[in-house]
């Protein structure tokens, strides 16, 4: 039986593997890669660093394919994201075909690949065509999310509250009810400037665990409101793309 | 400088840890174990087999205090929590001030230290009282969330939507707002139960990593929820004590 594996490899840090990681590197014959067109070459070059630091297995293969483009200003935000599952689901599908019966095949996953990732997704999604068998498991990864706060020094969570990771698009709709702490993934409209001067705290972070990481943080007024846009839109273009993520905070009064 | 490192140390398999904090433990001097009473003497044992696999470095010492005892069903949850940190505080301010001046000290931190876990606020409030100074960095660990997400190979969230990160207590006042996906941490109430026969998924799991581990899921009948309770009781009997997390999800029609 073909064997595959969804690797968590962390947010940018290759040192954020996982020991359980770079075992399963080392069993795995073909690596999958899907290329993400030019602006992403970067991310490109840091998964073959990793392969190339603590892969010690001669011979194993990399396999690459074209990640289907998605529509980035759809009408339909959740058909768009099928449409273009269903392509990468024919992507996936063909790079496992092309296992040997009884190979072990990888993708890599930035962050943990439970979290705002489509591997496991897809993986169900060719299993459930019934065109080409595998098992498959999962090896849980260092988050984007674990990476800011290690960095920022701060707790996801206030004391005995709940937290709420989310989208840009979500986050547009409103402050969510009844929570405190919302982490934000997927906002290139930096929707946290809506939320200027209301008493919020927020924690941002870009290219986190690189050596182009960016990090601000503090009251969240109208002035770092700016400043993180800035700093958000002059690395982007300087870089070609950017990964961020951050943390909007209502501060509950401690009892301590 | 005194240095301290709070290390995530993942949920329970030792495999769990990270390049990252591999190189940190083989950095620290002392390491400091709260004793949480006899019954979680297998969580120090797992700590210690951490210890003795992955630090190479000789001469490490190990400081060890009794962790303050914790009023479990308390009238006021938030202020039994601070006080329960005011103790804590005192415990950790002891230990740090037991570091020479240029030694590093460490915390191990199971899962993540900045989902549900004291250990940042402990260091922040010593560092507040001004009485010993240090520097403390976080090494982002592989969180219980993403330990149970990984064995039973789910996302966290449905596509483009939300997840909340929350505590039995909370769950009892009803199902959270505009979320699909909820992660329950700290219920020793079993609050999924008032859930079953409501088209929910259930996916639970305890002991993650440990060769105890536990996992159960499907759609939350009442059946499963009374095997789960049985499951986790008769565990929780054997052994003496339990941790464990579930994830429910209210499945949303995909368009895919």
């Amino acid at each position: 039986m073909r064997k595959i594996s969804a690797i968590g490899i962390g947010a940018g840090d290759p040192e954020h593997l996982t020991v359980q990681a770079v075992r399963r590197l080392n069993e795995t014959d073909v690596f999958f890669v899907l290329d993400k067109g030019s602006e992403k070459q970067d991310l490109v070059g840091l998964r073959q660093e990793i392969l190339d630091r603590f892969v010690e297995r001669p011979g194993y293969r990399v396999v690459r394919a074209p990640d289907p483009e998605r529509d980035r200003t759809p009408d339909d935000y959740r058909k768009a994201v099928a449409d273009w599952h269903r392509l990468r689901t024919d992507v996936y599908e063909n790079m496992i075909a092309s296992l040997g019966p009884d190979e072990r095949g990888a993708f890599l996953v930035w962050g943990d690949p439970a979290l705002y990732d489509s591997t496991l997704t897809l993986l169900d999604a060719v299993l459930a065509r019934g065109n080409v068998e595998f098992e498959y498991d999962v090896v849980p990864g260092v988050s984007s999310v674990a990476a800011l706060t290690a960095r920022h020094r701060t707790t996801m969570n206030q004391i005995g509250r709940p937290v709420l990771v989310t989208t840009g698009r979500r986050l547009e709709a409103g402050w969510p009810a009844d929570v405190d702490d919302v982490f934000v993934m997927l906002d290139a409209q930096c929707t946290f400037s809506r939320f200027a001067d209301t008493g919020l705290e927020i924690y941002w972070g870009a290219y986190l665990g690189t050596p182009d990481e960016l990090l601000l943080s503090g009251s969240l007024t109208a002035d770092l409101a700016s400043r993180i846009q800035e700093v958000r839109a002059s690395a982007r273009s300087r870089k070609g793309w950017i990964m961020d993520i951050y943390h909007l905070r209502r501060p509950v009064p401690p009892r301590l």
